[in-house]
């Protein structure tokens, strides 16, 4: 393809699309792209305008960074876990089981070469990725009844997708795909055991309390995934350098903006789902032992055949290392503290 | 004084002076203004220009606020608790002593409520703060011998200023005030038996390692602070909506690069600091527990005299009394496992 001419005047009217693949209904990560463009727009007084589609509306949810590499849609907002089709390197830039927390996550993307790794990826599909949204740490999900054993595991259909559900199948989950809309039905016939979404808040709308009483933590899968922003490379290339770092620095404020916004949200919807009657359990030592020991053989046979998967978990992993040792330290003897004495003021 | 006009025209050519309370060495926190400067520039094909001077090239570092209130220069990068001396309701908006972590801090201020609350207190300056920049948790500080009881900290002079301080010298600690700059040598000659500082990263360049053997944690003090961005107010209501939107992004993208770069600097430093001889050593729970009975006490004390102090320190213990009870389930949960499996892989 021939490159578009770069746009020579220096504040010019646009105006692009991009498709989230969310409802508009999970306002929280829907709302992040909402964010997201109504900063561009207010630092451009409306001359940059960037349109938002809820899933379904213009492609589903799923392929919404297909629509942004051929350009369907100049932009999305999407998590790049969902491509695992394509190339399980997708879901290193993302979340994968055992990964980095949310802050961890950031400094790897914007400080430990994470998004110059992740652009040398995408940019074979065409596009471009920003950071643009973190849920934190998601829970585990729900079930129908207790588990306490990996042998409990055994043939649990669940419905959780991707690189997670090949870790849960080694352990003996039967993985489900299933879509957000179809999850309540099947769990609440007992066709499936168990499903996993995202969080308090997220999950309380979907109603999950109703029709399985065990909420299991931590979700362990996605340890603060992040929600990338995608731009079509070759419409990237023709923005002045004005609105390309206005547009950076919009991504970067909804990125936290979402982070902020659920964990506003989340402990408020968490007492309220105990007060109804939701036990929280967390998930046995056993079963995090052999998920990790799953994950790790995944990683060994991925990276038998993708050089791509290879070089990217091994960067994350080594810069994992390093986060956690300083974590144990400083953070995290902090936060212990803080949550041994929470009820003392 | 009577308000400067709006400025009419939509990308108007603007100088503005910002002041830094930090020397450039110190790279990553005098660096996140410089970062936000830069992106200003960026977002404005260089229209909107903000000059950055270092601690003492305009004002003494600890009178940024104060420059910025006066209209000395238009903004300055620096922390709300060095201003406790006018009011300690300064501090809650940067970090007190078992206070919120950086992750939380972001989620009281950006979407608890925190930064109107804040914003109501300075406009009595006569300004505006954003948030721009986050260390996470500090280190506890250097000793030159071991603290294992409260007797311990009887008569210690330590280095530590503020509202720390006052917290200290309850349990029983001399507080020193200091500049970065006397700290060192005080160290070495015995004058002070300890100090702190920041953390890994920026204690090293210190060379503090050089004069004290033990490296305590988590400086519960500063369990995540925010430095702040601060605008004169009427400046700032000279500023075209574009710009407003501009200056507001840049920062919060600059507070996110503070915090990723130090996550990516402070593990490697604390490698080498420890590779150097240095002891890290836990603050015991009977000083944790007595230092935060002293906090407390102290809320009392101010909060009986200073209604803004009450009102903002009770908001901010509510908030993060809802942020522990979420993060001991899925985040805390998480880092534990990760922690405790860090070197499996």
């Amino acid at each position: 393809a021939v490159a578009s001419p770069a746009i020579a005047q220096s504040a010019p009217e646009i105006k692009w699309r991009m498709t989230s693949s969310f409802p508009k209904s999970l306002d929280t990560i829907y709302g992040g792209a909402d964010y997201f463009a109504k900063q561009v727009a207010e630092m451009t007084d409306n001359k940059f305008q960037i349109q938002l589609f809820a899933a379904g509306e213009i492609v589903p949810g799923l392929q919404a960074f297909d629509a942004t590499a051929n350009n369907t849609v100049e932009m999305s907002h999407t998590v790049s876990y969902y491509y695992v089709g394509k190339d399980p390197t997708f879901a290193i830039f993302a979340s994968v089981p055992f990964g980095l927390n949310a802050r961890q996550q950031n400094s790897w993307l914007y400080q430990g070469g994470g998004n110059e790794l992740a652009n040398e990826f995408f940019k074979k599909f065409g596009v471009i990725g920003f950071p643009c949204g973190n849920t934190g740490t998601q829970m585990g999900g729900w079930f129908r009844k207790e588990i306490k054993t990996v042998a409990d595991l055994s043939g649990l259909k669940m419905r959780i997708g991707g690189i997670a559900g090949q870790v849960l199948q080694k352990v003996g989950v039967v993985p489900q795909q299933l879509a957000g809309g179809d999850i309540y039905p099947s769990l609440e016939k007992g066709t499936i055991d168990a499903a996993e979404w995202v969080g308090p808040y997220d999950d309380e709308k979907l109603g999950f309390q109703k029709v399985a009483k065990y909420y299991y933590y931590p979700g362990f899968w996605e340890g603060g995934p992040t929600v990338h922003a995608f731009c079509n490379l070759e419409k990237w290339n023709t923005l002045p350098k004005t609105y390309q770092a206005i547009l950076t620095n919009a991504a970067a404020n909804a990125n936290t903006w979402m982070a902020a916004r659920y964990d506003m949200q989340n402990p408020v919807a968490l007492k309220r789902l105990v007060a109804g009657g939701t036990q929280l359990r967390p998930f046995s030592n056993e079963i995090l032992d052999a998920c990790l020991k799953a994950t790790n053989e995944l990683w060994g046979e991925i990276s038998a055949t993708n050089p791509d998967f290879k070089k990217t978990i091994e960067t994350m992993q080594a810069y994992r290392s390093d986060e956690y040792l300083w974590w144990q330290v400083a953070e995290y003897t902090y936060d212990s503290f803080m949550i041994r004495s929470r009820t003392r003021g």
